[in-house]
């Protein structure tokens, strides 16, 4: 790369931050896309691998691999602890310093839980490949231990999964849970009838996909209730610990809490130094800049910009995508010497969520669709999204697979001990044994974190 | 299961372990298989998990899913801290007791350091799908940290692998690694040369692969020179710790050491009150049982027993197979009232190893190859002994694809964070800025452990 050219900072290599690095690929600057995770993940297919459908590398890359054909990008494998906007430097976790002619903030967004930070030991949320092999693991060793537990009320507590939240996230979570639950203990565990299995969807709202027509919520509704899973709305959940959750005057039993109903920005207002809104994102300019710091770019789940009908831009892969191409552009238009503002202008593509086999929801804004024939639609327009050919093979074979045998290719049960060291109930026969354990899984977790 | 069947307790769902349950599926018993892990492990690949070739779930799958046709199976995924041979029960963590009337001990082996088991923390093994993921991440990390890295003797370390152990798993991660590591870096590294990789190959023997013929270990050691690995033979090594392995009279800068060097039994000798050899494995009588307990027997890499010709039974896969149906056979006879004792004769195949891209080595006894040929025997025999047929689409299409492409397809880092962390260079900086993480990964592992 040439000395002297302008320097492009964009922090992030999800759907914002690759978008804007691939639009920039013939523009006469020099790029370094800084992730503190070497892959770029496909968020929209992360509770396939949490339910044991697909492998994590079907859904995620190396960037360095994604960006391999683009000659003015460096990658940089590294955490990003700040930003120092006056002397125009990214922080580095290590020390060192990375400079900038412009900066592009693409970090995305975590689980959120309402000021209850306490809940997130019991109810993991779904953003990260580690995330869903975490509660990949979680939803298998539930069924081991319930396959061996004979107290009727803690194998009720075993057999009970709860998700938090009613939006797409938790609505493909409910339906994939029950059918991976299904397919797997059908001739495969011999003291589980497949009617045991418990999913409870709670909704604080008072409809599933908020976002989406009623119609289709109602039709949503309906499909998960036909699947076997038990949708509780306007339910604000009021505590989450070891043995289950609370909800309005509820209370269920279970070990098995997953959370979908609420994310948080990273903490970029606070690198700039300035207030988030709520969420913590920044409140972004007409162009995506930030206010006073005009070569400062925040896109993706960490802008707040409303919409020309008075609408918040959703935290969508779609408009993270077109937020880092439009900062693309703005940043080509000043290296060409045009100065007149660009605003950013959002297109809704449309809202898509997956029920379960052969039922999903589609709001195209000008027409509707659901059932079967918006299924193949989902399944076709996610292949299509994905970003490399290999990936787009196994997935289609993948669901080819499932679709046919019901068979979920990837039950694996990784970083993990057999049920009676993970399941409450048994703690203290865990401790008493602690040291006897038959071979170095122990050693083996230790080494995975040197 | 009907209640009063004689009940067979097999420990471990490995190779043995799994052909004694298969080799009984219309035998009129009641058979409980218990492992610590929830799936049977397809260890001979294991090695192309380590180096992001292919994904675990191509070649593990669930002990239950393997088994799922198999109505005389029950399935237990449990952790065996004992053997009360005289009440003839199996002793598990929770506290709770197995009965058997037959019992089939198949655990297997674990890494072993010669009495070093300070070297575990820097040179872990390679057994377990954990293992094969730390590994990869371990090798990735480097890659990504050497990068960053402009001091030129920290470079040099980051950008030297070394393996311990010229046997067939030693040989084919030292190919893999290399090749990894220059189809990695080719467009994807702006710093890293190819040329700047070194794998070095640590032999405490004369010559590579020990156990084939003196002119097929000549052809690996200049396949793997040819390839650019340095072989070092003959070199007992004397340390090993963060920063590098000592050998001989030399040392090497590294942060990298892969164990390929022994294995130890697991804990049977012990279970049983008796004294095992010095690998501690189970010395046991021509029918593979338990001197002194006719009903217990041992198999796998856990038994010691010695071939006609004098030889041990090697502890590979097809020896823990015949085994497996050994035992199953003498199970058999019992039952219908012969006692006429079955003594076990391993038949041997063959020994294959993989060396790199179009290099293998194959003695079969009465030929050996070497070479294309015998590369190509070697994909598809292995594709052949895969258990499902689900995984022997994927993994040809895996191996097809990184044949045409040179690109692998799990280059995944996972459970870890940026390389700051992780290179102990860099440790004082680390702790420094420890509390300014961007994202919740911290939480995302401490969950997996729950």
């Amino acid at each position: 790369m040439a000395q002297g050219r302008h320097r492009v900072v964009i922090v992030g290599g999800g759907f914002g931050g690759l978008a804007a690095a691939k639009a920039l690929k013939s523009a006469d600057v020099d790029i370094t896309l800084i992730d503190r995770s070497n892959h770029h993940l496909f968020q929209p297919l992360l509770y396939q691998v949490a339910t044991a459908a697909l492998s994590p590398s079907e859904i995620a890359w190396p960037i360095r691999h994604v960006l391999r054909r683009q000659d003015n990008v460096r990658v940089l494998m590294a955490e990003v602890v700040g930003v120092d906007a006056e002397q125009s430097a990214v922080l580095l976790q290590d020390g060192s310093r990375q400079p900038y002619d412009s900066l592009v903030l693409a970090t995305g967004a975590q689980h959120a839980y309402f000021g209850h930070d306490e809940w997130e030991a019991f109810a993991p949320g779904l953003k990260t490949v580690d995330d869903a092999t975490a509660i990949r693991r979680q939803l298998l060793l539930a069924l081991e231990a319930a396959e061996r537990e004979t107290e009727p009320e803690r194998r009720k507590a075993l057999l009970t999964f709860a998700i938090i939240g009613g939006g797409p996230t938790g609505v493909e979570m409910a339906g994939a849970i029950i059918e991976l639950g299904r397919a797997s203990t059908r001739g495969q565990f011999h003291t589980i009838a497949p009617g045991q299995l418990r999913v409870v969807l709670i909704e604080g709202g008072d409809r599933l996909l908020g976002n989406f027509r009623k119609e289709l919520s109602d039709y949503t509704l309906k499909s998960l209730r036909d699947l076997g899973v038990e949708v509780e709305l306007g339910q604000m959940v009021s505590g989450i610990d070891a043995d289950g959750v609370s909800f309005g005057d509820k209370r269920l039993e279970t070990h098995t809490v997953i959370w979908a109903a609420g994310v948080a920005a990273s903490p970029v207002a606070r690198w700039l130094g300035i207030e988030g809104d709520k969420a913590g994102r920044v409140r972004v300019e007409p162009d995506l800049s930030v206010a006073g710091h005009p070569n400062i770019f925040v896109i993706g789940d960490v802008a707040s910009i409303t919409q020309d009908n008075g609408k918040p831009v959703p935290g969508v892969a779609p408009a993270a995508k077109q937020q880092g191409r439009h900062v693309a552009q703005v940043i080509r238009r000043r290296l060409a010497g045009e100065t007149a503002p660009l605003p950013f202008r959002y297109h809704h593509d449309g809202d898509l969520a997956t029920i379960g086999k052969s039922a999903a929801v589609i709001d195209f804004g000008w027409i509707t669709l659901k059932g079967r024939l918006a299924w193949w639609i989902w399944g076709i327009a996610h292949i299509y999204f994905l970003v490399e050919t290999r990936t787009r093979i196994f997935i289609t074979l993948s669901w080819l697979w499932i679709y046919l045998t019901g068979q979920r290719g990837a039950r694996l049960i990784t970083h993990g001990r057999p049920p009676e060291r993970h399941m409450p109930e048994r703690k203290g026969q865990d401790q008493r044994s602690a040291t006897t354990t038959v071979t170095g899984l122990d050693s083996a977790r230790s080494r995975s974190q040197i």
